[in-house]
């Protein structure tokens, strides 16, 4: 699949079929992951690849925690209705974690030390793209605090946990997200 | 060209031809752009497209403004041997601002109101991608203070410049970064 056509043609994926995501296709995923930019090419990431059921019902007990704390703190019906039964059976999930020391120059800026973190979302892109062009469904998924998933996944303290993606075959039509119109977000300086 | 070797083969690039950018190619990177993931599609960015002389030289004035700074703060000898003349003559710039009151859930987070800043990252790499799908170096660049850049572009308050992504036909020959082996930044949980 061409590039620009993967990239507008990835969907977020929540329903995997139980097939596990083979060796190889994991390979090249993490692959993509870590041919991210990053701030001198630091290469602020980890990867963490989780495969097994104990450790997939923690995250997800984890996630059930964090939505059920997000509506307290927010009153967002949406996050009651959002079914969670799926991350136990999520193929494969790699956790992305970062070290803020790899950041560049931005540490000593206004608003700065962001460099190590962008780039883990560049690379945390690249994997959901690699997986789209393998034929596979993925998932940007943030439901956790970041001290307990260091905790469930034996992170050190020094390194941030930013993201978890799902990856797996999807189970269903994925729906494309509508998006604004490059007309409506752009402006010209000539 | 296929996902996998694009993601593989992008380069920075420092040195670009003078040649503009085709409008249908900026349209086609900045639809990239916006197809980028975000909470719950919330799109925090907005992209302004700089091709003009002017705003190019007084980002140009800004990033060596910014460059002295940090080598005042840092110390760091690579920043006095970092040329900037070539901003001046970047074909395209895109400046990407994201919102953060358009995050997700994990405003009420320790840690959190990051949501909105990593879907811009994904923006910012899904250009980059973009870019050279279509035969195009490009360059992530963030050698600017956020309020200077705000002025310069004429920016809401509400609104956070991340990146400048540099976009044009190469005029070297681009040598791709090295990166870890997987295998060393990778764990597994079975």
């Amino acid at each position: 699949m061409d590039i620009l056509s993967a990239i507008k043609n990835r969907r977020s994926c929540r329903k995997y079929m139980p097939e596990p995501v083979n060796d190889s296709d994991l390979d090249a995923i993490l692959a993509a992951g870590a041919a991210a930019p990053s701030p001198a090419n630091s290469q602020p990431w980890e990867f963490i690849v989780i495969t097994g059921k104990d450790a997939k019902i923690k995250i997800h007990d984890e996630a059930l925690r964090c939505r059920n704390f997000l509506f307290e703190k927010s009153g967002w019906k949406w996050l009651t209705k959002y079914d969670l039964e799926f991350v136990k059976d999520v193929p494969a999930i790699i956790a992305v974690t970062g070290d803020p020391k790899k950041t560049g120059a931005d540490m000593f800026m206004d608003g700065g030390n962001n460099a190590w973190r962008d780039a883990c979302s560049a690379s945390v892109q690249n994997m959901m793209l690699a997986a789209a062009a393998l034929g596979l469904g993925s998932l940007w998924f943030t439901m956790f605090d970041r001290n307990n998933l260091r905790s469930l996944l034996n992170i050190d303290n020094e390194k941030i946990p930013t993201a978890l993606v799902f990856i797996g075959r999807s189970s269903a039509d994925l729906v494309i997200t509508p998006r604004k119109d490059i007309k409506e977000i752009t402006r010209y300086i000539k």
